[in-house]
């Protein structure tokens, strides 16, 4: 099948008259919870709804995969085509905190006006959480895979379908369900995964990868120290008994220089050098004023690391400097009033994100080896407990990376400038994900995030996804139309060319 | 009146004969909640509770003295003596935390076997907030007063009782009140304060004064120190932002030598030298070698800090040594998972005991001097935000001290004597009360701590009274005959001898 046989105006047409439904899908979907940190009944109810919507593309193939946690998907629609492309999907989400005050009901994946969550440059979002990540983007592009099922009949490519429930935890089960689908997978030539990439002007990033990151506990508890007392005391004892909570308060301090960011730990190196072709994009980043106003106006920044003012040097950092971050601290009392108490135990959160080529196990390594050459052999590095990880310290990944002339790329690099949309090609994602399971060895595919649309606050109350578009960022139509467009140029390639 | 003219017996006889309706009154008093970090409600009706106690007791003289906070209560028994006592008590209690587990509830003041709480040495305790830390042994107190007057017409002293309902708070209004009844204060001649201080074997420790504490929280906010993000933001971002819970981590650290306990805050004193009464108090206690174990075993000691074995020296410190305690420390995510974030704040509550002859101001000067000239000078200090203290950056108060000839102390000695109640003198207390509002300038009053009887567990779960004697441990009726007993000696000591 060639895409000059398509009639894409067909499909086009089909995906406009039915955006009513499209929308009312993307809102049963959301409305299905998934929290992975949480209940894992509604997870699994959400890993079976996706396998019915496999199943209603035409996906003979269509099962949930038992883990030792929440279920993964696989389904295979075989189109007879010649080429297979692997579709990696999360179909979990963030918690709910109870602190997060939501203008709707998180769940109930209501449509309001902008305004209604601060954006008012937007006149119509889905508020919900995974609306944005990625529930929401996910199910536009099924919505896009189904309209052009009904013109065409089939898909241009075979498509192997992987969604996995825990992707928001690390993904800790996922590299076992790569493992017994390798055969399958192998098959492949790229992995696609959804994405709606606009940012609030409709620029797009496009990662050539994305960064690994390790993610554990630090711990310090009386007990396995074997200081101070068994149980928190009263405060007046502290001129005679050690504080687990100082001690874990310098054992984090003593991984930072006094910059409070440069990581002294040995093995972890603080400045790495950028592969030859990412310094490139990092300078073709810097010459460009709009990229790091946005970066900044997007996260709220006061000011840069260490006041850094220099261009190239901050998208140096953002992209390959190896830090060491705290996400949370926890000891003691520390309601209001002024209780006195020596704790008996302080915990804190730690990620380190991986660049190339740094690893987790030599990463991890080298943290255990710092603490127990300073002084800390008795601070416990763990894995979240809630992750269940026993086998190792940490929850994570390593990095991954794609080349910009990987087919999958440039179909759509070629779909982004189709539609105008302002492109910026990154050396990597700042964030992380799985991608390395299908990019490094044995698979070694190239790995592509694609979409237009625009959503937001991924993580934090009024998650959204923008339904109408405004300006440059595509609304729901447009953007499931992109999607068409991506595969059928996808298929046309020759197949030298992936 | 002199004490022989006295028919103790029929004291004594009294305090047995109404020992039911004495146990009604304590639980009445601990059944009215008093959490001065709560509802201002209950603590004003528990005042007032307090002020018809002293009205019950034949004080025509008997206010609720307003202040910003919590009201105290002030009244006066005018026995028309030659000799006045003032006495002081607290009437608030702390709070009970969310995560407490309690046998009985915390304000039924149940009585229970000593076994439901594990303290199965006691036949039947009272458990409730506020049985021992002070409403229990305050009330035993006041029934033996009761029994005093009706058995004899009056007491053998004039008592100005003063109480207040913030001492869990720092006493942040205490000092106002003592203004304002400065110059009726003039006329006491010393100052007692009630307890069960017999600890589970039944020892006494008599403390000649106490420690001061300053209670401050250290806050980072990366608005305050103009780095960061205005919110928290993706951990993604920490290869380009700094943080303020590292800040916060590092400027903690930098107060603390590698020991983890030797400040090294510039003008905060790390070797204190004792008076040199106190050294021989504390030599005479190291050689007893109960008294640290069980010192030890009250607080489930592991092991003493930094290994210390000599006895001298770990008591040395215990009264003497210069300590900064984190009680607390709060920042970001803290919950199960692997949530990653910058946070934009962190915070923790810090105190610092003083002994003589470190003073509150000195000392937080001392520490904003280390922290503005070592990096930290965005570092907020700052009293804990609910005790309403806007005008200095701490709660809490200086040291006290009393000597050991004056009359107040040597009734309590020999009334602890006659009761044959194993006895230890300390230099001061480790924990610390607003004593130094009566013994320092400009009242310069003995102060004294009184009460035979064992209560345990301040502020945390199942806080108990112990009700029946058991080995040295008096029972509540011999607890409050020994009230008595103190109040005639100390009313026959000649006026020069205080």
């Amino acid at each position: 099948m060639e895409a000059k046989m398509t009639d894409i105006a067909a499909i086009y047409g089909h995906i406009g008259a039915n955006k009513a439904s499209h929308v009312q899908k993307i809102r049963e979907f959301l409305q299905q919870p998934s929290v992975s940190d949480g209940d894992p009944k509604p997870v699994r109810q959400c890993a079976e709804l996706l396998r019915q919507y496999y199943m209603d593309l035409g996906c003979v193939e269509a099962d949930l995969v038992e883990t030792g946690g929440h279920p993964a998907v696989w389904a295979f629609y075989d189109a007879g085509a010649s080429k297979t492309l692997i579709n990696y999907c999360m179909y979990d989400t963030q918690p709910v905190r109870v602190d997060e005050v939501w203008a709707a009901p998180p769940f109930d994946a209501e449509i309001v006006p902008g305004s209604l969550i601060g954006r008012s440059d937007f006149d119509s979002v889905m508020v919900a959480r995974g609306a944005f990540n990625s529930k929401g983007p996910y199910r536009s592009w099924l919505n896009a895979l189904e309209s052009i099922v009904a013109v065409e009949g089939t898909l241009p490519v075979n498509i192997a379908y992987l969604a996995e429930g825990e992707e928001e935890l690390g993904s800790p089960h996922l590299a076992g369900v790569v493992d017994r689908y390798l055969d399958r997978l192998r098959g492949g030539s790229a992995v696609l995964s959804i994405d709606a990439a606009q940012n609030e002007h409709g620029r797009i990033s496009l990662d050539l990868g994305c960064k690994g990151n390790i993610y554990f506990e630090m711990e310090c508890t009386s007990l396995a120290w074997a200081r101070g007392a068994r149980r928190e005391v009263h405060g007046m004892m502290r001129s005679v008994l050690d504080s687990p909570v100082i001690h874990l308060i310098q054992a984090v301090a003593s991984m930072f220089g006094p910059d409070g960011y440069t990581p002294i730990v040995d093995g972890l190196d603080s400045d790495i050098e950028p592969w030859a072709e990412d310094l490139e994009l990092i300078q073709k980043l810097a010459a460009d004023p709009a990229y790091l106003r946005e970066l900044a106006e997007e996260h709220d920044v006061i000011a840069w690391l260490g006041d850094m003012r220099e261009p190239t040097e901050i998208l140096r950092r953002y992209f390959y400097g190896s830090n060491i971050n705290v996400n949370g601290i926890k000891s003691g009392y520390t309601g209001p009033g002024a209780v006195t108490m020596i704790p008996s135990e302080a915990v804190c959160k730690v990620n380190i994100r991986l660049v190339p080529n740094q690893e987790p196990e030599s990463v991890i390594q080298s943290v255990r080896r710092h603490l127990d050459q300073n002084g800390f052999s008795d601070i416990a590095i763990s894995a979240p407990q809630s992750t269940g990880i026993m086998d190792r310290q940490y929850t994570g990944y390593t990095w991954a990376k794609t080349s910009r002339s990987s087919g999958i790329v440039r179909a759509a690099l070629s779909t982004y400038e189709a539609y105008g949309a302002p492109l910026r090609v990154t050396p990597h994602s700042a964030g992380s994900g799985p991608s390395y399971l299908f990019n490094r060895a044995p698979l070694q595919l190239p790995i592509c995030s694609f979409g237009l649309g625009h959503g937001g606050r991924q993580h934090v109350a009024n998650e959204y996804l923008v339904l109408e578009g405004a300006g440059a960022v595509l609304g729901l139509t447009s953007a499931e139309q992109a999607y068409v467009d991506l595969l059928f140029t996808y298929a046309a390639q020759s197949h030298e060319s992936n």
